[in-house]
């Protein structure tokens, strides 16, 4: 697959992401009762279209921003505004999308934070939550000091990546234990994958895609923004605007 | 991260591995009842420790082989024997997982195949199985055409390292539903998190993180093989027993 063209493909990712948040509003919407904001289980639904919405495809989005070729060129500043805006969006809507589930549990007196699924989705949130701190002081501040971020660079690139197969793994278990939960009556169990089974499921398999996808585009050597050109080590970020 | 040689980096993913591998041993042996061939829930319990020994751990093993730097010099033949011979084993490993877990399912009627977890799981075989196929065509069969092997080499790489998050994701759904299928009375359930699901939960932690290094050291450039000294694009592999 070495040659595809970088914004060719991102096109491709960026409709695989918007089906990814398509189909989840529509499971949430068809089959789950749609959405409320009163500590129902319509409020959960906010749950899975939130985090799918945030924590994986704007997530996945913001971390190819360095690989769109016009980042190469010209101040890397606007693009490290973009970065930091997106991951802004991605964090609001992460941190509604814990209001939702935790504020349902409450009122409906669900024990919180007991699944795989809910210890794998919180490391997630906690480490990206680190992530956003540490890149905003380091990178953005203009009093940071050039070693601090030369140091912490390869980290915060580092854990952008790994966050992902986090995320992607609490997608695909919290729509396993979802389906389990719903699919219960002895006519339409989940066994017998009536037609809700078959649309979440699917919807899970396109969303390891989509994950192994832009795992895949921050992988490629060819679609990485060359260091000969970054400012970061010369430096602080915000000095180009004084 | 950068800097860190292979080998003892390699050292702690074997310990890590044999962690991830004694742990489901010591969940099944000490929680779910131990181990039969019957087509009883016993029998079900070799499922879990096939699929985590063979699917993850074997399987990350053989693919870091052409990391060993010491696979770098000399003939490439005695290392891709290697890793054909690692991946038989885990293709061995993933049979007897499938027949365990498919026999349990026949002698109780339950269903096979209907949940997100076993959707991920079969994909994650159905594509190894196709790898280890291609693989032994095109790099061992000594008639294997050049353009054959130079075509499909980096289909090989990118769908070897795909089929790892696959593996990560289909573990964590399978421990997070096996939690949800055992843990039900109203004493000790999931959600008060009794030790079980303590134990469990840590082991799937234990196994993201495991896939996480794995995917990082496939990853790190400066641990990859020199193409330079490949033979891969000179000559049919076994030729060299001629």
């Amino acid at each position: 697959m070495a040659g595809v063209p970088f914004l060719p493909f991102s096109i491709l990712l960026g409709i695989l992401g918007i089906l990814c948040v398509g189909l989840t509003v529509y499971w949430s919407q068809h089959w789950l009762g749609g959405f409320a904001w009163d500590g129902s289980s319509q409020m959960f639904n906010w749950h899975p279209v939130l985090m799918v919405t945030g924590m994986l495809v704007l997530y996945g989005a913001a971390a190819l921003v360095y690989r769109v070729p016009l980042s190469w060129e010209g101040p890397k500043l606007p693009w490290k505004l973009l970065h930091a805006a997106l991951t802004l969006a991605v964090f609001i809507l992460v941190v509604l999308g814990l209001v939702a589930v935790f504020e349902f549990h409450n009122k409906q007196e669900i024990a919180n934070m007991y699944s795989l699924h809910s210890w794998l989705g919180l490391s997630a949130v906690l480490f990206f939550s680190c992530q956003w701190i540490m890149g905003f002081a380091s990178f953005l501040l203009p009093w940071a000091p050039i070693w601090l971020r030369a140091f912490y660079k390869p980290i915060h690139v580092f854990f952008g990546t790994a966050i992902l197969p986090l995320v992607v793994a609490a997608c695909i278990s919290g729509i396993n234990e979802k389906l389990f939960f719903r699919l219960k009556s002895p006519a339409t169990p989940y066994s017998k994958l009536p037609a809700e089974a078959w649309f979440a499921n699917i919807l899970g398999m396109l969303i390891l895609v989509f994950g192994l996808l832009i795992l895949w585009s921050l992988a490629t050597p060819a679609w990485k923004r060359p260091e000969v050109n970054s400012q970061d080590t010369r430096e602080p970020l915000l000095q180009e605007d004084k």
